[in-house]
């Protein structure tokens, strides 16, 4: 089965994102607005809880995530994606590089750029119209996530959230 | 803010709920096929934490639930909203009872049955002939789900999981 490691930030954010989303984003319909912070993976059940174990160990030992959204960016021209660029940080990476660690898969193709996507799957004429007009929006959002959720993906495309994890010791 | 409390099936069960989703199920987008334990609910922020500790401790306190599903059934006259039919299990009425008592809202208006629902909104004319089809399927579907989650809703009708809790003693 295909997983996937990503945050969902706050009902606020959410609403925003989706309200770009709608118009934008092929995956409207497939799971709310979210950062990913693991791109889909092949796990077998008896895999599972192992890498379940991990996981909880790896949010107990990370703090709560701070995002900070200053602007809307693309990642053309390697794709007609738009999004709400985050600002780099130390918890943000922090399980990003734990999740590609043993033992999840390794990633030695991309970097991390930490993001909301907000469109996607869009004409050259629509990704530059869209982009135009964001960039004109003032977009700025600081929060705190404290879970980290492991979804799983249907037959469909959709996403299901299987289990999240409390970001930092219980208190 | 509105929260809901739900218990998510296989991704076997899901995929075949959303066969019939996809056709004849209005809110096919706003969440995957799941087991309603509590009906849409308002909580605000100073609520939250209260009841997140409650609910973890219901969790505890808990069993995996029991599933099995022996049929189609449908809610009309009240609606025509079609289902598959969970028979009734101690481990599903002990977390519906919990999550019906202080400091959960109360209800006294509807008795609870376990379905998973595959078709709503249909017209009198299409909720007949759908029920007419899937009461020729065989449907039968045993599991246990060891997880139950809280979600909260966002402005454009879907959900969002905000946590999961394990049903059962940590082993």
């Amino acid at each position: 089965m295909k997983y996937g490691i990503a945050l969902f930030p706050s009902k606020k954010l959410q609403d925003q994102a989706n309200s770009f989303r709608m118009r934008y984003d092929s995956h409207y319909a497939l799971i709310p607005p979210h950062i990913t912070i693991k791109e889909p993976f092949e796990v077998n059940d008896e895999e599972l809880p192992l890498l379940l174990n991990t996981m909880a160990q790896i949010a107990e030992n990370a703090e709560p995530v701070t995002i900070d959204i200053y602007k809307v960016d693309t990642f053309y021209p390697q794709s007609h994606t738009i999004f709400f660029k985050i600002r780099e940080h130390k918890t943000l990476t922090y399980l990003y590089e734990e999740f590609h660690n043993e033992p999840f898969s390794i990633n030695d193709k991309y970097g991390f750029i930490p993001h909301v996507t907000i469109g996607q799957d869009l004409s050259s004429q629509e990704h530059a119209d869209v982009l135009g007009q964001l960039k004109m929006h003032k977009i700025e959002h600081q929060e705190t996530i404290s879970r980290v959720q492991l979804l799983y993906q249907l037959e469909n495309g959709a996403w299901t959230v299987y289990e999240t994890f409390r970001l930092g010791k219980e208190v």
